[in-house]
């Protein structure tokens, strides 16, 4: 009988952007069609955006990329100020980034695990399945427990999940990171802003949860959502141009266009996010944001038709594409380092 | 020149299930192919849920849903007790119905529209797009300040998104609700809980960002999505048989399905979900949690694997025919009432 | 050890748009979004081009549909006159309706063997799959051989497809008919032209193989596919005012639309196809014919923009709302019989 | 007013796969997750295809791939002996690659044309779209009727397809090919069959047509596409050992997957395609051929499933990866030129 170690043997490894090249294959894809002529477009509005030296990037993460081996890409981009701030489902920052940094690794799954067929042994076996790639269910519940812990620590009051997460990367400089190239870790060294506005919704919920119910009737740390909506957009009323990279939909991309309104609400004329780009292959026809087209998104006035471009291509081969353009392209040389994380940590104060 | 009221003429008009009659049409999918076939057993399993009188049914909605004319079909389904409590997107229960239960309604863009070619003219219209359906940008930011002053009723402590919903349906109850058929104000009365767990990205978020700083230093409510986390899963523990009927996927469909682990973390040995059926468009190739299958979901100790059936339809066209299924079928006559908000507003007294 | 009967047990039944009721919900549909807002559109253009009486209609078929279950929508089409010509795919057609007629059945799967983990086990039982339906191998090499003595009966010249399915026909009538509800037997008795442009891509290719291999150097049988775009282009300029109703892409979409260019490469200025009505699930962004727009036909010459919507719905759901929406309209009382068959082999003659 | 030249003016410029490098991307796709992983799977196994001497590689084209910069791929793929025959939609082979053959050029269309919202406009100026690309209609028929030529020049007997292309191969030798980089004309070079089974199905469709209607009673050029599948069978029983390379579905994928059923037919027991790699966007759940899993295909005892992958990417990025990738493997070194077109042509002497 196949055991746990049978099927946790290959990890994944991440990409690096750093040492490939791909800007003749990207440049030789402006004049040709369909998704490579709106890759090559959606790799200059980036180097674009990193050229504008009074522009923000604001970098939005939707579906287990980590998991699938862009967590140094992800690392590289906040090393080499090409973001300055992150919007995020949780699980990429917390049961996956995080994850790897307290030491554990994704496995790649064998293909015939992908039709379902193995489950349930998997299930007998403590491995999570996502997709082709398996994770060791035991070493999660580890990390669900440390953001049990890294909330203990923290003052029993509303907290955005930025704060949260700045929590987390300094818990990793004071126990070791154990991962070269950890989003978190980098985010604290650099002081990049980190929001998953849906923070319950991962390997954290797990931890505030048993957080919650230990505590009991004690004063206990929450998680505000609306600050992390405040937070946001103070900083978009403070760097008013603004671009986006967005991989997937959802929250992350909801969210980020939202505060070009939320602005607004607070008074200030903020402009729509000047250059957007989205990777993603959802399908229009169903109406649902995730899919929405950023021109759509203009008539909600939030972001603007100059620069925009959706790429229809799965992540994993459309990021290193974009972003190892980017890099290499070297327009991000020279761009100021915002360091936000301080200049929030200080308004609350 | 186009006017506002030149694009704001036809109203989207809601599906009545109660009205049609679609159980041969669907009985008839049982022995073709393809999607058909699958929305049968979808249908059927719906219909074996609300036949097992001990399992409790979670609703889960993301998408725009309601602006697309589902609204009645799910006030229905509260009516009828055909569900328990509800996950959703903010968009749905905010922006949309709560915004139509305060007198708006949404409009039938046409069809030339969809191309986005017209995005920037709407936006000077405050036009507001989505897809093919449109609304009035005006109104909206009414709804908006709503949440603000519903903000402003509730105390200054960490809220779950079900709580401040709650209260949007007292604020209904109190201040005429203008709409027949609204989720919101169906679920006040039969008492079923409604989850947001990312409930500041929404037009409720607009109105928490208006409150937070307007209370500046003040003590001020905060939205704490681990308390929904907590809530949902205390459900799941009091009523350990349940099923799921979602439509999209999302922070609903991750959030509903992590209950189970997030018991065994309160340390209940709580079953897995025994019924599950979603419907979506969404391609499993990208790897994300939104297209991800049941049988994925297993390996996670989420989601049984016997009754469970994904249907790979658009919502407008599978709702009608699966709900409306379920209802024509009577399985739902005699089920309890469970009115878990009262249940859970004693928890927190 | 499972046999091949353990597997080929449950039918696969044809859907019945003449006892359902589909009119009430298909009209709701007219007032909401996405899929059902399109769909309520394309059942109205259909109706439409069946109370237009001087225009001819064209339906297209591609997918394997008949294996499906919607061979009697299709055989019902041409009893009630809803349909003028057909331009199919050969599988459609040759290895399932006529299949079919010659007593075969197809059969319900199983769900888990859509994940594909037991097709070495089934080749071993001589069934084939196609996705959740299963077909008994043997029962189609009959099906073969009988495409083998069709070749052989009939004179060795070149025939169009078109010739070579009015054969079928006529050996159905003469053998005996083994299916209530054959499009090849009611297309013998209504007189309506069958095309398969690519015939040699299905059972009959495998007859014709055979057919050309036994026969040497002698005369033979050819398929010109040449003819049959002749005899098509010829009907259009009989019949200028055409209408498509089309299910999938592929070739009957590409060869039925280029008819217009022909006829005017023949001299004559007929005009586009009036109406264009299409289902498919392809995604746009590819490029791809099958998934281009019909506007993007228009673009070409051959399909005109104000009646045309394509419908983003697998067909086993959207054939029945869409056939029996028209059905039970009635528009096609009185309709004109064309009868092309006999039109054609006159002038052949 | 626009004038046609405002818009063709910009060209598509054809990647080339001989001055990129794409391995070191390619290889570190190996581990990471889902289509970077299978996308490297595929380029693996397209290498080992061309490391395997005694494997014949037939490669697929269907989509419009040529328009789309992909032609200097294709012809780069026969002079380097990376493939053996070629099956194709008639579209890539006539309409695009013989159409540039002949001097013409692919332009490049800005972006809003994809919304469709002008195809009236480009209509009037006799300009033709795919998706986000332009072709000059009056440049197309001169393609046309350069067909046309070509038939009146062949005996009036049925030809294959395969034949026709060897003609068009022979008409550019002799008139001068206008384009360095010709599928066509490389074909006639090396010798490599190219076979287009729905040959009316495309530009030569009309000059098929045109020689029809022309020639009237005398005797005329026919196009049997039987004699495709006899000939492209032989070669398979030639040459036992088989894999292919498909891009897209549709009938060439059909065609080719058929040929192990019809050397069997014809008395062979050629073993199954022994390799196979798909790349599509096409969904499975539509049940239809094209999107079918090559698992699937196994049940109908036409691929192997040992080296089979199904790579999920639009081709204009797959191909440029998957192609570059095994070009600069360079495992091709030293394959035999298998030169069938003159082995074909003795046969029917």
């Amino acid at each position: 009988m196949a055991t746990k170690q049978d099927f946790l043997r290959e990890t994944i490894e991440h990409y690096d952007l750093v040492s490939g090249d791909v800007v003749a294959l990207v440049d030789a894809m402006a004049r040709m069609a369909y998704s490579a002529r709106d890759l090559h477009r959606a790799a200059q509005i980036y180097d674009r955006m990193l050229r504008d030296k009074d522009c923000a990037v604001i970098l939005c993460l939707a579906g287990s990329l980590i998991s699938a081996g862009l967590k140094k890409v992800f690392a590289d981009l906040i090393r080499y100020r090409m973001v300055d701030a992150i919007v995020s489902t949780g699980a990429n920052i917390v049961d996956q980034d995080f994850f790897e940094a307290l030491g554990y690794r994704h496995y790649i799954g064998p293909d015939y695990l992908k039709a379902g067929m193995n489950d349930a042994a998997l299930r007998e076996l403590h491995i999570d399945r996502i997709y082709d790639t398996l994770i060791d269910e035991d070493e999660l519940r580890v990390c669900d427990e440390t953001t049990h812990k890294i909330a203990d620590r923290l003052d029993p009051r509303p907290h955005s999940s930025r704060e949260f997460i700045a929590e987390m990367g300094r818990y990793l400089a004071e126990t070791g990171c154990k991962s070269r190239d950890s989003i978190v870790m980098e985010a604290h060294r650099e002081e990049v802003p980190i929001f998953c506005p849906a923070f319950s919704d991962c390997s954290a919920g797990f931890g505030l949860v048993a957080h919650h119910a230990a505590r009991g009737k004690e004063p206990k740390l929450s998680l505000d959502s609306a600050k992390d909506f405040y937070e946001l957009t103070r900083l978009k009323i403070k760097n008013r141009e603004t671009g986006i990279f967005m991989i997937g939909g959802g929250v992350p991309k909801n969210f980020t266009q939202d505060i070009v309104v939320a602005a607004e609400i607070l008074g200030d004329d903020a402009p729509m996010h000047k250059y957007a780009i989205q990777i993603t292959v959802a399908d229009v026809r169903d109406g649902a944001l995730s899919s929405s087209t950023l021109k759509e998104a203009s008539s909600w006035g939030k972001v603007d038709t100059v620069y925009e471009q959706m790429v229809f291509c799965e992540a994993t081969i459309a990021v290193p594409l974009i972003a190892g353009y980017a890099y290499q392209k070297r327009g991000w040389e020279g761009r100021p380092a915002r360091r936000w994380n301080a200049l929030l940590d200080r308004d609350q104060a």
